[in-house]
Order: structure tokens, then sequence, then C-alpha cells
């Protein structure tokens, strides 16, 4: 395995050896240790001091299910902390394929020219970029596959990235072309500072991985694959409804955020849920349920088409059908798949836009439910217009824009579509996370409201903190190991899954860990996150709830009744 | 003495008793003290939680001169620390007259009504406000003085403090109805959140202030009033040239920050120097001297007329000069005057608003120089266009919006008129002051440049830590007495100016303070600053200037040799 490392100051590329220290890294682990070590806290995000970093997981490459998620990493200009986002799509596993542990984008051109990177066996191209610059992720895909064929990788930019908008995401391209999604903090917009487009990957003739072990992981990986397929909610509820299974379930559970977190239940949740969802997808022809990428079992993504039976969007996820719609009021799926669809190729993350719209609502810009307005808005963030390049910088942007004191973040990140005080552990998860509000870094929605990996009341705050500490800590192990974070539900509740995980990291890297070394890689990779954030100017004040959690959210009429004091133990360890 | 507190919440007005804590405070002591004892460091700024707190020094309200300055206080919306900015004009001594040491302003209205306040000999009425929403500064003074007479005082915002923009100011009545500005860290925008347009002060029959002993007070006040005649800066140049005398000396000391920050000097600092304008002035009938308040006799302010000899604007300050001057190279004086002229009207300060021009400049949204059509941005401030929400909320959201990084600000607050690699010592403050980028927080120009209280090089680090240190310290004093900072020329090089000045504290209050109990208040009020902002989230990483101070400053080549481990040392006393 190799480091490609590119200086876009001069244009240069290098590759380098793995250092031993980055040996047993990966996904996360990887990227926040790059990070951490070459990249000074207190630079500004879009200046030339940033690094952008790209690393395909532990298992990438390998046959085990679900292991092909790409890690991307760098100082957020959105929290100004450090970031890792991941994604699905194909290009985890041409890195892999490539041998190519890690790709370091460094620098910032001096002439004011883009550029386009080709990765292959022999390394890296730049090149002067003018064709597509302008265009949305789609073209980018669609122009890439014409010109290097289907099994080409494609990272890119849209407008959003083009403009470095803090809410900018990386795409990349999944197996049937469509969209996922490195989508939080703005990772977008440092590519974009960096003046690149999109980055294709051709690995035909790479070296590959390095496997200590064959049969031995083969074994570990077909327990592990068995668990995923048979736990209900990897094996059934996902694959069948996708992420928006959850609309009903914490519409019940009276967790779902409305009208901007006013409310813990919507009126129209049943015309957004995932089972409206599903007879939608069916009745006009589309695919309820197909892998972000190759090898993925889970299949919670889906293709859906518009009224005339023709593709509209991919990957709709729960969390962007909330925010669109519950947290504005929108009650129109097709609505809310326009945008969906339009982030996707303006290259913005939709949890993000969706706060933004959020607080545009707070401000007046917008009436409520006007779902066509955020369409409008949205086309106003393409275009770059003032307004656009307001509302692209996300919700606390937004509302110093316009005076508007609600805002539902997190150092500056939306909080996602469960609602911190009816759901407690997942609230101290975003106040306390090193990545600013996000579920996926310790979800506790898991055991407080599907009951996975145990029980705890989603309504009382006993044993909330530590369930957060070990699932922000389990998190931190499963996103460098590139599997999927949807593997947690079996591995959380099946022995078995959880021991053939540090199997299979001893059959292929030739250790001997046990369970506790597979945590205390987690524990690594979050001291590591949380030293980088203090070295910024981050204190435990960033690791606070916005003001609006002192009111109560019916129907259960929940408070937000952890403590400072309780919160500042989370990440003590 | 008493305090006035309004609460915006239920429109209420109290009277309270001064604590006997606040006894010996006033100015910038005092608005600080209060800040931080009743303000959740943590709160949004425009949010209820914060408060505005108005009040005179401790000499406000004698017949020593200069003693005449309001300070206001606040979280502020710009920098996120506590704030105090003071301003000269008419309210100072109309609150010593009426008794009052502070009016407090909480809450937040819960009606979308906007209100104006009176403030009287018999408490504050809070009226709702309408005909006045949407105006300029200049109409709010004009129909106020003729609804209550010349002797009313007036503090006012503009259409920015109205929208909440973070570069607000409040405006204060000068004795001859022109404008004076608490200028910096966005008060203006805390005092719209709480929906007040303006504030009257009617002191007819106060109780006035309380005078131990008048005869003492008296003989130290002349002693200090000739110092400051006598001084050749307060008592020659200031009068003559106004502050705008600096251009030249600045331009010949290469220390005039030109292009945002690129060179210390500025091909057409002749055209917009100080003795031009004062031919100017002369030539068209203007004012070239008079005080911002009764009881000055340093008479820096002028009146500066256009070409047919009609008012364009008064108190046009050598920063605001320099900052859309050779910051953003305009040479033309009558351009950069009628800039003031809006920048008054509106409520913007001044030295923000000019350092958002230079970043809309670096992203290409005007040409350098492009005079008209800074003129143009800042009528899109007043509109309230979407474009002058960006600008309007400052550099740092200017950079933002427009992905520039190369923001000429520490802590939010644009860096003023002197450059810290060309002028050491107020490097060193602008990085260390509790207040953002501030030269009036430790003006080590003086002795740096201006060779008063000493002589230390400006290009050599040697001395300059201890010097910005002495600085803030002596001015945090000195702010709360409520004399004009340019008293300290003449209290730096006179002993018996600086002894006067104890002998009045003592005079007035029937204390028996030193010299040493005098720097104790300073240094207690900084502790106090500083401990608020430490709660606020601040770390010594905040105190650090912007990433181009890497680069060497021509004509000298002087670089910034100050290292982060010095900074730190700055308020360690």
């Amino acid at each position: 395995m190799k480091i490609y490392r590119v200086n876009m100051s001069n244009l240069s590329f290098t590759q380098e050896e793995v250092p031993e220290e980055w040996r047993l890294l990966g996904g996360r682990g990887l990227t926040s240790a790059i990070v951490a070590k070459e990249v000074d806290p207190t630079c500004n995000p879009l200046g030339s001091k940033n690094k952008l970093v790209f690393a395909p997981g532990l298992f990438a490459g390998t046959m085990v299910a679900n292991s092909g998620r790409l890690s991307v990493g760098a100082k957020s200009p959105l929290t100004g902390g450090i970031k890792e986002s991941n994604a699905g799509g194909t290009a985890a596993q041409r890195f892999a394929k490539l041998g190519v542990k890690a790709l370091i984008v460094e620098g910032i051109p001096e002439e004011d020219k883009w550029y386009c990177i080709h990765v292959h066996k022999d390394g890296v191209e730049i090149k002067e970029e003018t064709e597509l610059l302008g265009k949305g992720n789609y073209e980018v895909i669609h122009t890439m596959t014409a010109r290097y064929g289907e099994n080409t990788g494609v990272m890119t930019i849209g407008q959003a990235g083009e403009y470095k908008l803090s809410t900018a995401n990386i795409s990349v391209k999944d197996p049937k072309g469509h969209i996922r999604s490195a989508g939080r903090g703005g990772l977008g917009a440092v590519m974009g500072s960096k003046r690149i487009k999109f980055i294709t990957l051709d690995d035909n003739d790479g070296a590959g991985i390095e496997m200590k072990d064959k049969e031995k992981f083969k074994d570990a990986a077909r327990i592990f694959n068995k668990a995923l397929l048979e736990h209900p909610v990897s094996g059934d509820a996902l694959p069948k409804y996708g992420t928006n299974v959850l609309v009903n379930i914490l519409n019940e559970a009276g967790g779902l955020p409305t009208k901007n977190f006013r409310m813990g239940r919507f009126d129209g949740a049943e015309k957004i849920c995932g089972e409206k969802m599903y007879d939608t997808i069916v009745s006009r022809n589309g695919d309820p349920t197909h892998g972000c990428h190759v090898g993925c079992i889970i299949r919670c993504s889906q293709t859906y088409n518009d009224k005339d039976g023709k593709y509209l969007t991919a990957g709709f996820e729960y969390e962007t059908i909330w925010g669109f719609g519950a947290g504005c009021l929108v009650d129109d799926l097709d609505i809310i798949a326009r945008i969906d669809q339009m982030c996707d190729d303006i290259g913005l993350d939709t949890i993000d836009t969706a706060g933004t719209m959020m607080v545009a609502m707070e401000a007046g810009l917008l009436p409520w439910g006007d779902g066509e307005g955020i369409i409008k808005f949205v086309e106003e963030i393409k275009e770059g217009s003032h307004l656009g390049r307001i509302l692209g910088n996300g919700p606390n942007f937004t509302g110093k824009a316009f005076g508007v004191t609600r805002i539902p973040t997190v150092k500056g990140q939306t909080i996602p579509a469960y609602d911190p005080r009816a759901v407690k552990g997942i609230g101290v998860t975003y106040a306390t996370t090193t990545m600013g509000a996000d579920h996926t870094a310790g979800y506790a929605v898991a055991t407080n409201i599907l009951k996975v990996g145990g029980n705890i009341d989603p309504l009382n705050k006993e044993g909330q903190i530590e369930l957060s500490r070990n699932l922000q800590i389990a998190t931190a192990s499963i996103d460098s190991s590139g599997l999927c974070l949807f593997v947690a539900f079996a591995v959380l509740d099946s022995e078995p899954a959880s021991h053939a995980i540090i199997d299979m990291v001893n059959a292929q890297y030739g250790t001997n860990w046990s369970v506790e070394d597979w945590f205390d890689l987690g524990r690594s990779v979050l001291k590591t996150e949380i030293a980088f954030n203090k070295a910024a100017g981050f204190t435990s004040k960033d690791d606070r709830l916005p003001e609006f959690v002192a009111e109560s959210i019916p129907p259960h009429d929940a408070v937000w009744d952890i403590t400072n004091e309780e919160l500042d133990q989370v990440l003590q360890f």
C-alpha cells in the first residue's frame, strides 16, 4: 500500500510509503490522523494550509459486505474543527484496488485556473479543467463515465463547491452512476478552494490490497454477512423502506423535529413516510432497493421516479426527507425528491440546506411549508446569487444575515432528524461529538428508539452519557474500517458479528487484536480529533445544544435536562 | 446616583440603588462589570439574554476637560466577546446630570413592534415607535431636536441597527447635532435586537452628580486642563488637523496599511492627508476644529463641506480616511467624506465597513480604488439587500460569502489604520485586547511613532509586549473615567497631569487612591473582561493576527516576529 500526495501549489505529485504509525489505520482513523499531523489547527480552512484527505477503510477491497465507504477529511469550513465525512459509491474500492491507502491534496494553485485529477496505477495526473466548470455533479459523472468507461470512479463538486460554500459536499459516483455524498462539514468547499473540480479513478492493473490470511478472513466475513442479513433492521426494514422507515417511528416516538424543532410530531408524516415512499416507488417502476457500492447487502438506497416514471433521485434519505419535510412543514414527497435531486447535483449537504431553509422561514423569507419556495432558493444557491451565497453558507450564516436567533446547530452544523429532548442519547452525541451535530457519530437512536444494543428510555436522562460515549467510540472504529455504519445494528446485537470484525482485522493485517484493541482504535481516533479541536480553539462551550432546547417539546413536553457538567464527562476516557 | 433598568420583554422600568461594588466604577469599568455579572457569556448576542448597558464615566458631569465620553457595553455580535465602545456627544453628560450611573436594557419585546425610550429625571418612558423606522440617524436627531429642543441628548441606530448587522453602531448626537459613534462591535445590532430605534435624554431638573470636595477637584482639573493644552499632540496637532494628521505620519513611517495591508505606503497619501483636509475645509468655509462634547478643549472634530460649501460630514477621522482611502486605494477625500456621511447616517462602523470593502475588492466584486463603487455598496447595506446583508456583517462574513481568505481582522473585528508589522506595539494590542482588533485599547502608536511616553522602535519587537500591556491597563482606567483617550498624550508625558487624575478621583469620591489604585482599576477591568471572554469560549487561539502577517510589508520589509508565546504573556498580570 502507498500514499499518493498532490501539491496544488506547484501541481506536483509524489508517491510515499505508508508510515508504520498509519499502517493499521484506515477511513476516518487515517484521515483524522493525517489532518491532525499535517494541518495547522488554527489555519483558515479555505486557505493554503488546509489539506484534503481521501482514505478507504481498513476492509476496503475485501469481500466482506458493506465495506466500501470512503472517508474524506480536512479542517471544516463549516465547524472550524476537524472533519471526517464518509460516503458510499465506488471510489473507496477503486483506491483499494490501486493499493492507495490515502490521497492527500495540499496547497492552492497560484494561477487562477481550475483542475481535474486522474488517479491510476502509476500515480496522478493533474490537468487543467475548463469544460465542466459551472456544471452539476450529474453532468460531471456522465461525462467522465462516457470518457473513461462505466468502471471509472468519480469524486466531484458541484457549483456549491466551486463557490466554496460551507455546506458544499463532495459527491461520489455510485455503481449506477447516481450520487452518494460525503455530505457534511463543507468538504466540497475545501476541494473548491484547491481548484479541483473532480477526481477520476482508474483502478486497472492496480496493485490491490494485502491480505495475510485469506481463508480466515473469508470465514469471518461469512459470519459477519450472515448476521447483517438476519438482523431485522439491516436485513428487513432498511432494504425495504430505506432509512425513511424512520419517519413513522420517530413521529410515533414524538421525536420527529417539526417546524424547526418546535414539535415532535408532524401532521403530514404519513405523506412523506417510508411506507408511502415505497408504494410510490413501486407504482412508478422505480427501484425500491439497491446498494450504494458493490458488496452492499443492506441495499437501503433506491431510485425514486417522478410521476411520469422518469428518474428523479436516488439515495433519498430519511434525514433529507425529515429536514425539508417535517422541519419545514412540507408534506409533498415529490417536491422533497426534487430538492434532493438538486442538492445532489449542486453538491449541497441536504441536512444543512434543510436547516438553512428552516432559518429562512424563521426570517420570513419563505412561508412555512413552501416547498416550491425552497426549490427557488436552492436554485439561488446554484446561481451563486447574493442570497445564494448566504443560504449556501448554512444556518448560522443565514441567521446572522437576517437577524434570526433560533438556529438548530451545534458547532455550526445542523442538528439532524431526531429531537435531542425526545431522544436524549442522540442529544448527548450532537452536543459532544468532535464533528458538530451529527447523528452518525454516536447513533443513540438505536438503543433509545429501535431497542438495538439494549433499551434505554429516550425521555429519561439515565444512562445517556455512557450510551453516547460507548457509541461514539464504537463508531470511530467502524468509520475507520470502511464498513457502513448500518452494520452496527447487527454488531450491537450479535456477539458472533462483533467477534468477526476482530477476526477480519487479524486475518487481513496479521495482528493479534482483542475486542479491547478494537475499541482502543476508536478511543484513539476520538482523542486525536479532540486534541485537534482544542488546538483549533474549541472549548467545552462548543459542546452545547442551542438555547431553544430550554423550551419543552410536545407531545411529551420533553425538556433537555442533561447538565453541562454531565456533557463534559462524555469524552473523558 | 442610581441605576435605571429597562426590561423590553414586559416593557417595564425600575430604578435601583447603585450597589457598593459599582460605586467607584464608571464608563467601561461599569459596563464591563454589569455585562460580566448579568449576561450569560455563552448567550446569543442578539437573543433575549444579552443586555445593553450605557454608562457615563467617573468624571462625567464635572468641569474637567474632555470628560464627556459615553461607554456602551454588551456581548458583541461581531466578536462574540465582551464589548465596550465609547463615544463623545452629549449623552454622557445628560446621564450625569440626571444622576444616572448606568442605563441597563434587557430582554426582547414579545410583540413585533419597535420602541423608543425617553429618559428623564423621574425615570424612563417606553413608547411604540413607527414614524422614524427605516430612517437614518440624522433624521432621528433632527426630529428629536425639533421635538424636545436643542439640549436633548439622542442615542440612535440607523438602518444597519434595525437589520441587526454586526457592524451596526450606536450614534450619539453631538453639541452641533452632528454624529459621534460608539462604533465598534455591532452594539447597534444589540439595540436593534431589543427593538429600540432611539433613546432621548432630558436632563432638566436632574439630581446631578455628587462631589465630596469641589475645591480640590477644581484645582486638580485646572492642572489637568493646562497639561492638555500644552502638549504638542493634544494642544496643537489634533486641534488643527484632527486625527487625520496621522496619514502623513504613518505613511512616512511605512505603517499606513495600503491595499488591504499589502504595503505600508500609499501613493495617494498627499491627496487624503490632514494637511490637505485642513486646506479643503478652510477653503470651503467649513469648521476645522470643534469639540464632540461640551468641555472638550482638544477639539479634534471638524465640519467638512462639499465643493458647494454645503455641510457634508463631521467627526471625519483618520481611521475612516485610511480605511476607505489607503486601504481600498481611493485617493479622493470628497468621496471618502461622502462615505463617512453615509456610514454615520446608516449607523455603520467605518473601520469595519472599510475592512469589508477591502474584502469585497479581494473578491473581485469591486475594482481597487473604486470609491463610487463603495458608495453603491454602502447604499446596498442601507437598503438591506442580500448583498447589503452580507457586507453589513463585516469582513469575516463577506469573506466567507465569497470565499476570500485574506481578511484583516482579529476576533472578527477589522484591524485599524496602523500596520502591525511596521508598528509592532499596536500589533500586540490588536492580537491580545479583549475587544477584537482595536487601536484605542492600547495605543502603542503613541510610543512607537509619536514618541509620547517614551521611544520604542516600531520595527523592533523589543519592549512591545510590556508597552502594550501597560497601555492596555492605563486605557482601561481612562475608559472608565469618561475622559477622552486623547488626554493620554499629556498624561503619559506629564507627571502633574497623571497625578491630577488621582486627585480628581479622591476629590470627587472621597477616596484615598494612589497611582497604584488607579492602575488596579484598569487591571481589574481587564481581568473582568478576560474572564467573560474565557467563559464565552475564547482561548489563546483567538489572540492571533491573521495569516497574512507572515508576509513582509514594504517599504521596510517588516515582518511579524512576535511569537505566540510572547503574545500569551501580554495579559498575564
